[in-house]
């Protein structure tokens, strides 16, 4: 029997002494890597929390006081800990519970995130409801140093000069945004060591003058003026007691801090700030924290095939034209850009966790002359469609995004999922998209974007599972991949094109169409098919997107025709695996298969 | 002749005196008082930068050195004075000049803006640019008091610790962001009157020790400890020198620190603070800089209808329910809001400009319980569409949008045009869409929408033209207003409606619907009228909104059907008349009878 086995309720952390809570912590730790190895996760970020989970159980009462997380990918323990421990090793699985916190998973989780920035927020909006009806509990937030400078908190932080009582921002600072921190807005807080600056200044006053007088005098001074000149200082002027810097992979130092500041909090909102090790305990994670971050299952950490090949067609593109740069928001291992960085620095800017600053900036460096191309995961490109809208579109500049985990992503589930890109795009004016299938073609397509000087968005899942010989991309919109007579499938991307392919296996005479380029549409082909049964195919909802606009076009023309689009219902897709995904949205083999029969049939009996 | 006519080209601003300067600033006024009471605009922003643009056009080169402005809306002195007073009272207007920067109207308008936050992210791109390619030149962002606090400035900010040589940001600072400014960032910056604060310091020890030897001792002292304490400066810290507090309505002093900082911004990228009055020059924009914020022609500042009756009825819904809250993004005005500031304070947020916040503020305040309404522009909406779709919808919490100056906005132009929010909000799952046409619908919308308890958006333009009994919208989706046989109008919001009704008054046997509900569709309607020629009208792109679910709904149900979409063109709407934007749209009662006249006559043809 671990340790654990004696948590059933919450309440019972509180029991506990610090050698067992140490021990909790240790099992806590061996459950994520465990779990984490069999089903994939965010591994470096919850290995580096654990004891901070295990103090805010310890001291605060949940779900009555509550907890917020910000991304979510650190809540592995806090689930562990809130009744979840027997479901725990189902996380990230189809009908498993999730690895984000979820609302409707349990009331523990009292707001659900797996984007950045929403924690403060969102606690601040708790604060509102509390104080509004007259409630009473404590609001705790958990951010990390590369979230805190989304702009998303950054507002929230800003919003006003006072801050509610019973507020707790916990800042888990790990010198980490995925990768390294540059950030200077964290640099800026990340020198604000109070406690310790105190503390060391103290000696050197005592190491020069020695323990007299003159020293106690000087120290009083010193702190006289440190008051005149700290009246600017940032978290008090936000409202905030500053509390730090704590350590926040000593359990026991961290229940006596948070008692402190639970005392604190009943008067005036907290700023904790402790510093934790990202990886803590798993010596690999500890020392490649960025690669360890989020991790495959077996703990595989391979970039995905597409990425690999951005990164390489990028450098080649940046070694023949310097006003090429590449620029990402956090992500520069997912996105493949770890080697544009390596092989051409000058070139690579990664801004942090900060899609839109990464747009903006993005479209000012073309209106400056250069050729900005986004790297940034299509869920995650969402915080910046106004950008792309009003700061790239509206002044049709030449920044190309490449949309990284656009589709179905898998175990992260709906948080994650890259199926609105295409609807929060195509009404955009002056842009153009495309979705390629193969290696090849993501590279055919960034040529010609470069080509086109204007804004595009190039969009792809992790991996492209087709290979074949693609043609130019500029002279040939789509492929026709098959011939056929009665029925097109119209496929976006390389999942729904080798699904296309693998129904014309099954029924005779199917066109099969690479629509890979999404806007402009291929006019030439949609004219070519108007006589079939037409079937749309799109990772993304089925609303705005690619079939949506098909539909649009014969309407408009006023072409009678049948169009059936399939892709993602209206509604957000849960974890699972990509196969239960695409089965959940009707797009297998066998359902696509039934329309076709039902729909020939009913054509049929209509000609009859 | 006025001494704006001896200003042929920028260079000849460099050849005036201060006397001549100060006479300039009073024409420039002059004429933006002129041409705004004609045309229309933002008067008070416009006003108070005046000198401040005159002292920049005096000490740098445009349009080699670049000069970006956030938001845009304080752009009008610098049009005057860089080639377009002879087309100045255009502005506005159809064919005339836009009242936002533009670079294809100008080479000086180095960067386009309407929405707030952009500036800094945008420089920093050009400095990136610049440096990309060996040019040289020096930077400017001037950005407002209200707009520095949004994230993306924000992000921008923070971005690094470091910042580009020959970039200088400039505050300028009114203390209103459109209202007045209780931001928290705001206060915390606007204390650092570090010039100021110096001189007053040291009066003080001068007015207590006297002018002798220990007064400049304990000054030296006060020098070491600011120097030992102020590390943690923000700005400095962020990469920045500071230099403030300055009056930026005075073009001489003004002028003598830009040279200043012209010269310092060669080795280190400058903040320069500057204090401006809103509305300067004008009393009654002095007075209420607010409300002249914009004002329309004849400087009107007249509500519009919807916000009115919006501030009524949240007031009424929130005496009989306290767990109700109005939310606002610095739109307290234009959005009806100041009624309920007023009436019900404990229950009105004004966030200021920060959009983001705003609507995952919100979505805390629904998890913990309440019933936020979050108010703002329709084309502000769009900064906060990953907070809509990630914390409000993902979790179906019940907060309502109401989006006024949805559709077309007249002379504010692209920038501010409301006609994507159907496309980049009906795909987002778990949302129900509404469009009044009455301000009676409005009210019955708001019921329903806190009725329902999910996540709901209420968008409409300024005023509502319709008037006229409603059936309740719980129990009629959609209104069939006038019966018709061959031809149906599908009409979304007030405008629309009209214009149905204007082409049923010529053209015999029209049905025409009020089409309230966006999403869900009303399925009972569009089953009644599947045998019709069916034209839906929107004030919002073709793509991805209304008509295109219409067609998707036909298309999947396999039903045949004729749809037409008319609503907005593939391309952004620039500034004019709503007449002209519907005009160049096609939504005209000749065009959409041409249209039917055409189809009918086709779809006879066909019968025959």
């Amino acid at each position: 029997m671990n340790i654990l086995d004696k948590i059933d309720v919450p309440f019972d952390i509180k029991k506990l002494n610090k050698k067992e809570l140490e021990e909790l912590a240790q099992t806590l730790r061996t459950q994520i890597i465990q779990t984490t190895s069999k089903n994939g996760g965010h591994l470096a970020s919850n290995l580096g929390i654990v004891e901070t989970t295990l103090a805010l159980y310890y001291t605060f009462d949940f779900p009555k006081d509550k907890l917020i997380f910000d991304v979510g990918h650190q809540c592995y323990a806090h689930k562990l800990l809130s009744g979840r421990k027997d479901s725990f090793d189902t996380i990230r699985t189809g009908d498993g519970i999730s690895g984000f916190p979820d609302r409707n998973e349990s009331e523990f989780d009292a707001f659900g995130a797996g984007h950045a920035g929403t924690a403060i927020s969102a606690g601040l909006g708790f604060c509102s409801a509390r104080d509004n009806k007259g409630e009473d509990y404590f609001v705790i937030n958990v951010v990390g140093d590369g979230a805190i400078a989304n702009g998303l908190n950054l507002e929230a932080l800003s919003a006003s000069n006072s801050k509610p009582n019973k507020y707790i921002v916990i800042l888990n600072d790990n010198g980490m945004s995925i990768s390294k921190n540059k950030n200077g807005f964290y640099r800026f807080i990340s020198k604000k060591t109070a406690g310790k600056g105190y503390v060391a200044s103290k000696r050197r006053f005592v190491k020069i003058f020695g323990s007299s007088f003159i020293t106690r005098w000087l120290i009083s001074v010193r702190d006289f003026f440190k008051r005149l000149f700290n009246k600017s200082d940032y978290f008090e002027k936000h409202g905030f007691k500053y509390v730090g810097v704590a350590n926040g992979n000593d359990v026991g130092e961290l229940i006596k801090i948070l008692k402190s500041v639970k005392y604190t909090a009943q008067h005036k909102a907290v700023f904790l700030h402790v510093k934790t090790t990202k990886g803590k305990g798993f010596d690999k994670a500890e020392e490649h924290a960025d690669v360890y971050h989020g991790v495959g299952a077996n703990l595989t950490c391979e970039t995905g095939s597409f990425a690999n090949t951005l990164g390489e067609k990028l450098n080649k593109v940046i070694e023949n034209d310097k006003t090429v740069v590449a620029v990402t928001a956090g992500m520069k291992d997912g996105t493949g850009l770890c080697a544009v960085e390596k092989q051409n620095f000058q070139n690579f800017y990664d801004v942090g966790i900060a899609e839109e600053f990464a747009v903006t900036y993005s479209a000012g460096m073309a209106a400056g002359g250069l050729k900005p191309i986004v790297c940034v995961y299509s869920t995650f490109l969402q915080r910046a469609y106004d950008q792309i809208v009003h700061d790239v579109c509206m002044q049709n500049l030449p920044v190309i995004f490449c949309m990284d985990r656009a589709g179905f992503v898998g175990g992260d589930g709906k948080t994650h999922q890259g199926v609105f890109d295409l609807s929060y795009l195509t009404h955009v004016p002056n842009i153009k998209i495309f979705a390629p299938t193969t290696l090849k073609e993501l590279e055919l397509m960034i040529d010609y974007a470069l080509e086109l000087g204007c804004p595009c968005a190039i969009r792809y899942p992790k991996n492209a599972m087709c290979e074949r010989e693609v043609l130019s991309v500029k002279d040939n919109p789509w492929e026709i991949i098959k011939n056929g007579d009665k029925v097109t499938l119209l496929a976006v991307g390389p999942r729904m094109l080798q699904l296309a392919l693998d129904v014309a296996d099954k029924i005779h005479g199917i066109f099969v169409v690479n629509a890979r380029t999404v806007k402009p549409l291929c006019e030439k082909t949609l004219e070519q098919i108007k006589n079939t049964l037409i079937i749309t195919l799109e990772e993304n909802s089925v609303i705005g997107g690619f079939g949506s606009t098909v539909c649009g076009y014969y309407a408009n023309k006023q072409i009678p025709v049948k169009v059936i689009n399939l892709g993602v219902k209206d509604r957000f897709v849960a974890h699972g695996s990509v196969e239960e995904q695409m089965q959940k949205n009707g797009l297998t083999i066998d359902k696509i298969t039934e329309i076709i029969t039902n729909a020939l049939g009913e054509t049929n009996e209509q000609k009859d």
